[in-house]
């Protein structure tokens, strides 16, 4: 199986889903190996580099796309099986922005108060250990965390004619920001436009559930991913699929209304899976989902409705297009 | 070690915090083993009572207690380290109560739409197996799961002269309705009136996180737990300790307000544990924790916040507290 | 029509609903004239006086009674007509008291961010021009302003033998903080315990509609008031009548929670005076009424829902207990 | 002054702010005379006609427009002073829309019930006596209610390449629906592409605040406006003016934070209008402000804040362009 590289110069990086011409055409069952950029498009390199100084908010979180799926129109299911994740660089940056996260008043959250003092940290990276290192700016305190790899960013093209920041999350995919969005996971999107165009970004070599200051470690990463196309079969929201769990993602606010959006499409996927009616899913489902926040800090919140598969009878999703994701898979490792 | 057997009459429920007479007194360090009935007092028996008939909704999730702990005053902090968990009947009920749950309007989401059908379920109980059974209505699905006890509701009398009632999530503990509190874990609240006058019910065989129909696999506990007095030191909101992890429990509404609380309330906790500066661990904990939803359904919605102890350097709360009961259980067992 | 005054001691103020020895029984069709102290407690009477030095937080929000109503049971209405609320003293206070209000990180929404400046504004009163002054602190601006007296807070005991601060705005009234409720405005509330034990304080000698900054212009208060008691009839909510708006008031978090209980309420009223189908009074609601926020700083938010009598057909509410109050009222002036 | 006539065919509506050519271009200080159609495209004429068979989703809330003014650039103010708004048909139309609107879960507030019915409400309008009637259609109750017209929809296109439905309000603008939004009225927008690109649409003949059942009087409308731009001085976000108040519209989920955006906005602008430092301006600001809610069924929801002039000193905005387009607007009527 052959795997197309993908390395975009700064020119052709996308800071929308929806509104930029295809930066390439794949064809179904394509494996590709992308380099995405960091959300701070490699601005902050050391702890005096802050973002109020080196970042231009209006050039965050650069997307690598989008790709014109043939085939896909609207309606289908766009597939995308994430291979494998690498760290781009020796280093990830994260930052405290100005009126910026989940624990300060923010342009939505709109309060009189001083921000927090503006702050990076800048976490090297051992490939050999696959660690990456907090350091503490106001004690000693150093801890190795191991590096978790994920992407924040997957998304298609909005319905309507939409062009929305990739900073947003939504039924489109987009700015989840979940750690479930990993190696080994099955993301399934509803393709709205001719071509789905989707785009991949944000890679974090590590995330809190959450993400509650704003931001992860954020690093550039090099992506293989397999695409694949199912002919209809649209889900409302995101589904994800790995070898462990069902899991649905839903992006509202307030924050509850993601919870209800994520619970309610996997009562419905629980329909399509089990034949289940909607009364008994929700039921089952309110003993058995495991729900991690995904973020509290973007332009919509998310959160992540999960179930796990050994607690569950057998069941296949799209054609058992998860299990053959990961066969190919296994064959460009 | 003793321990003390309390098994209440119906007529000795508590169905508040605060506002109670004790049902007993303990000395710091008493091991008590009590019995709760289940949240709709045993009302729901098979899937033909139904909550609408049987459930008389002024008297809900019955608590045992409160106990008046000895020495304990305003500012204290009591610890509950809880040793066991065990079903006290042979089956659990579950119900979607009209106008009550998470994917239906409510009391507080007020619609103008029918409610869901009120529908009872009823999983027996294997002891053998250690599994309750879904038993779906509609189908004739059929689903083994692990029991997995916890109690829906620990908590002490609230401050400023408060009563309220044992289905509200507050500052003061209450119905957080978290699966975190389980066996192995010690709860750390702070004490608010003298004697604490701490409560335990609403045990749940199993409960899926955010416990999205309202209720969970309703059952009869007995619970045996060591009680232990801090003198000083009260956290503003709960938290727990396990073998894995340190944990808090933030209760308000809409949801993002909840996990403030508790984001927040791990920051205070992480400056106590690792002397970290308050920005320091917003990055740190950005980076590492769990963030479970606890319940999306009760008066205050819930929200844990969670930090994996095998990630960190040691630290030891409250005097090594944990640990000590950890092997004071031990010899309960 | 005699009326009896109430003025209570230090001693004798209540800061909860419910858990309070009546000061008072009061007999239906009574007249009271009661003095109630400002939010504060008096203690703060000029700028120097900073909040976070002479207001002991336990001690906020002192209520006037309660009154134990003959006859009232559960189920019942009690109408409170107010028929003058007179500035008690000649100055007012307000204060931005740090992690309190409307446009800064609170307890509830908690985030890491320094207070906004402890501050004290001092509003002198001028009887003969019937304002209070607006004096800046930062420029020498100063405005005249039209005092508009209203009482923050009206309860009665709640249900369930809860006890709830004089902070908090629920379904049995409390700090619901609307100019609304101010002279020649009856409200009723559902009786939820034997002689319904209701109270009011929190005088505001002018407030603006969310009271931004979490206090008003809060002043000691001599309000008349007349008594009286519909047997059966609760709302769900609170409902005010005067002689221009039928107007109901939900309190909830977050704040389109609150907006949806009164509206609720109202399209439920509404079926009440013109026999409208729920759709029916849902659709006329959705063209005419008026929706000024009450408080966004509370233990919950509060929304009003108006709707103009001037619009609509002739309709009574409570056996046209309003228009006779009024009439009993002129008696008094 | 002269007036330019814009009518739009089906094929020239826009559905978008942003993401479609201009319709024409204006030069400052130009006043246009431009029909819009109803939400519905014109398809609900009769109350047989249900929104979920005529009314095609993907197609409501026509614009007309967008509008290229010259000389505009980022950073720099819209202003549009409404002169006149003349409903265009005489007949009105208003839905309960499934799963659409304030009372009933909705795609975002996701619940599992059965929507409510599918209803059209069509109000006749008499031009004679100016009002539109509504019919019951459960009962034979109709009341005639005052036509008061105003525009659902003002806004220019997003910054940062966004193109988004015109169903949502948002910092451009966009689908507010604020009864404020009327003759009389000069809106205040920041510019943020080369030509502002703003457009108009969503006629109201009336509409109650907060829109519960998602739709108003929803009728063609004839409005009359005049364009000006003034160099600079971009509100973050909007900002009215009228001849009695100062108001500001924030946007968002939940709607506390409309509610604090709006507020901060004003504060703001306070800043500007009376040199006020931003803690007395807050103070102030808590003891005036009136606070209608726009809506509570977009895509955000919007809230009002507004200060009356007749409490304050007089004060002048943008140069005293509101006063000054009065003027010019007295001409053309």
């Amino acid at each position: 199986m052959d795997v197309v590289e993908v390395v975009p110069t700064f020119e052709q990086y996308a800071f929308t889903f929806g509104g930029v011409a295809p930066l390439g055409r794949v064809r179904p069952g394509t494996a590709l190996r992308v380099w995405s950029d960091d959300a701070f498009c490699g601005a902050l390199q050391k702890t005096t580099d802050l973002s109020s100084e080196k970042v231009d908010l209006r050039f965050v979180n650069p997307q690598t796309g989008p790709f014109y799926v043939e085939g896909a129109e609207p309606g289908d299911t766009l597939a995308l099986h994430f291979v494998a994740m690498t760290p781009a660089r020796d280093w990830g940056a994260s930052a405290a922005i100005p009126f910026f996260g989940g624990l300060t008043g923010t342009d939505r959250v709109a309060t009189l108060q001083d921000p927090l003092p503006d702050t990076t940290w800048i976490y090297e990276l051992d490939r050999a250990r696959n660690t990456v290192t907090f350091v503490a700016q106001h004690t000693d305190l150093q801890i190795d965390l191991p590096v978790s790899p994920m992407l924040g960013t997957v998304g298609v093209a909005p319905p309507g004619g939409e062009v929305r920041s990739s900073l947003v999350p939504e039924r489109f995919g987009g700015n989840m920001d979940t750690p479930q969005m990993r190696p080994g996971a099955t993301c399934f999107l509803g393709v709205n436009v001719e071509g789905a165009l989707f785009s991949v970004g944000d890679g974090h070599y590590r995330q809190g559930e959450g993400e509650a200051c704003g931001t992860a470690v954020e690093g550039a990463m090099t992506t293989t991913l397999i695409v694949e196309l199912i002919k209809g079969g649209a889900p409302l929201w995101p589904r994800i699929e790995d070898d462990t769990h069902w899991m649905t993602v839903g992006s509202s606010r307030p924050l509850e209304d993601a919870w209800r959006i994520g619970q309610v499409e996997l009562v419905r996927w629980f329909g399509e899976l089990y034949g289940l009616h909607p009364m008994d899913a929700y039921q089952l489902l309110s003993q058995i989902t495991e729900v991690p926040i995904a973020n509290v800090v973007d332009a919509n919140y998310s959160a992540v409705v999960k179930a796990r598969k050994s607690l569950l009878p057998p069941a296949t999703a799209f054609g058992g297009l998860h299990d053959d994701l990961r066969r190919r898979a296994a064959t460009l490792l």
